[in-house]
């Protein structure tokens, strides 16, 4: 397996100065240590290479954050552009509402935007503004859904009081019958019912609305005064230019964007319904880099890029050709992947083993060979994936199998 | 007063897409509508000129974040040099590690650091670390002290509810009796106690600590070992090299320091002593962008810049002659004026109001004559403040001064 001394030194340097040498999303434990690198040098495109000169082929995106491809020069150019004036300044830029009208044209439910820094900073944003609109506290979400790192939401449990979560309800993903149950037993209580477009925890099967689910979980938010939160974090304007939600056939009250918006620019945006304007400006919003405009003139070069370009469809048709290559090269040496969640953004595992052993072995193997697969988590595709890189992907990866068959 | 059509037209368009137009601590509310801008267009060193082309010497510096001045080469060059590798990746940058060791080197009681991309980010991890590392659920903090807009601590109102607060008590600032009452009332349930170095409220006089005021918290903390959180936040790296602490002669178990760290640059942290390492891996910790390379290029080059040149020796200089040469003009006019707070990000008021119309009007006649002087907030200086822009920026401020006595 690799050899990676420049991600082992740098990392024996960090465990002195931070707490784990790595926390969170990029921790080694959350990815295969020893096997995928630690520390990335530079990237571009749809590649990367780590802080020992290794080459992949990238098929996270950092965890999303990437929706055109690392460096892309549409994106890097408008940033540049609005860098040569400033970015943080004591007032908004011009670009800001610029963006708001941008979102708001492009999405079909929205009348406002306001704009954050995290993804949690928004999904908790949201949960605030349900509870003023109605007067109520309670939150419905999705057993295992992960919404962000703030109290009422975190996959951890390290600090939480139980005051954090005790208005927190959760059902199961496409179970109208829990929600039903929850809501008979907290009638007039519930404030907001937050989801994802399709469930996407990490650890497990990705796991799309049964036909009709997302259409009736609006109408029985509609009919119980529940607002209807949207968590398109991760999927944002990678399913439809739209937002995910006109791809499922419903609408929500408030939607909450961020990783496809600004190719890596540092920005998130809450969009929402006209009736809750005026509950959307008592809930207070700021920090201190949040006028930001270079963020703010990012995201607006990367939306109409993905508009332009329709990213959504490219980012199907080079899933698709990603998930069926495997699923090939895979049956060459006699084994059956199992693909989950949309093309754009696949889940893979063998069919024969929900341990994850064996699925840990391959992308080891994979990552040797050159192509970044994540054995835990959603994989993600961007713009500057294009069919030679998706069949170097699947050759890289056929190699991975036949070691991988000959080990076991 | 100054006629500000671009700056109205670009908060007409906005309104229709943004509740209130403009949110936060930018909002047109929070400052002087009508008097200051409400749109930036572009800032260099320490001047900013807003949409309609008007020049501004400026004393807010983005509300801190920018400690060298706006657009600083030596900052800039290093996230040029990081943006040309990438700035969001699947795992951190070299940067990441190089951060943590700058800091753990020039503050010296931490151990550790750890990074994210708000203020609130870090005071709502501090206090989520006290409550894992002593299993006690409550949290002292000051009256009127701002720790950001989590729930727990926002100065609004919307969408909070009782469980938010029911466990944060607050007592007032410089009153240790206080602190021993609530101590005793709730005996071995503190988990930890948040303050800034001084009070610095807005709309209100900042106050220093009275001598051995913050020694002597620190002494009751460690008795009933509770965790003594500093919110450096807005003055960190401002008033010492080392963090605001050793100023006044205490160590804090942990310390969350953002504004003056990236110079504009999205980044935040928590710094904390040997003792919480375990507890803060605990305590789960991630972000979209939180390993961009970027920002921690352009903290590690601002925090060298703020250390070669002993920033907080220049801010102090440069404050002194600013609030010295404002007495100076005001007295001109039969004006006298109180500062409070460090020379470095001084408060200004009229000694014979507490109303603030006074203010507001001075400051409403100063931006009028380039200068923008906030007439609810604590001002910042910068590196980029030389003598001769306190000097101009004092011209100013007669001119407006002499006609604040003429329309008086």
């Amino acid at each position: 397996m690799p050899n990676l001394p420049e991600s082992m030194e740098l990392f024996r340097r960090a465990s002195k100065v931070i707490p784990g040498g790595i926390y969170g999303h990029a921790s080694p434990a959350a990815g295969l240590p020893g096997a995928f690198p630690y520390y990335a040098e530079k990237a571009n495109g749809c590649r990367y290479w780590d802080v020992d000169g290794r080459e992949y082929l990238d098929f996270m995106c950092g965890y999303g954050t990437i929706s055109l491809g690392y460096g892309n020069p549409i994106v890097e150019e408008a940033a540049s552009r609005q860098r040569k004036k400033g970015s943080v300044f004591n007032h908004p830029s011009a670009v800001m509402p610029e963006l708001a009208e941008k979102l708001t044209e492009l999405v079909d439910f929205a009348d406002w935007a306001v704009f954050g820094k995290n993804g949690s900073d928004m999904t908790s944003w949201a949960i605030q503004v349900a509870r003023e609109f109605t007067g109520r506290k309670k939150i419905l979400k999705v057993q295992g859904a992960y919404h962000g790192v703030d109290p009422w939401c975190t996959p951890g449990s390290g600090g939480i009081i139980e005051e954090d979560v005790s208005h927190i309800h959760s059902f199961p993903w496409n179970d109208l019958d829990a929600i039903q149950t929850l809501i008979a037993r907290h009638r007039g209580e519930i404030a907001g019912l937050i989801l994802t477009p399709f469930h996407h925890p990490a650890f497990g099967d990705s796991q799309m609305p049964e036909k009709g689910f997302l259409p009736k979980v609006q109408k029985i938010c509609n009919k119980e005064e529940i607002l209807l939160i949207l968590d398109d974090i991760r999927a944002g304007f990678r399913l439809a230019v739209g937002g995910s939600h006109t791809v499922f056939d419903f609408e929500p009250d408030l939607a909450c964007y961020c990783k496809a918006l600004g190719n890596g620019y540092n920005i998130s945006a809450t969009l929402g319904r006209e009736h809750l304007r005026i509950a959307a400006t008592k809930v207070f919003l700021t920090g201190s880099y949040w006028n930001d405009a270079v963020s703010m003139a990012a995201s607006l070069a990367c939306l109409g890029e993905i508009q332009a370009s329709n990213l959504p469809a490219h980012l199907e048709k080079v899933g698709s050709l990603l998930i069926n290559g495997l699923s090939r090269a895979a049956s060459e040496y006699g084994f059956k992947m199992v693909f989950s969640g949309p093309p754009a953004m696949p889940f893979m595992r063998f069919q024969d083993e929900t341990n994850f052993f064996k699925l840990q072995r391959f992308c080891a193997l994979a990552a040797n060979e050159g192509v970044f697969l994540h054995p835990h988590h959603n994989w993600f595709l961007s713009a500057a994936h294009d069919e030679l890189a998706i069949t170097q992907a699947i050759e890289a990866a056929r190699r991975a199998f036949a070691k991988l068959s000959e080990e076991l």
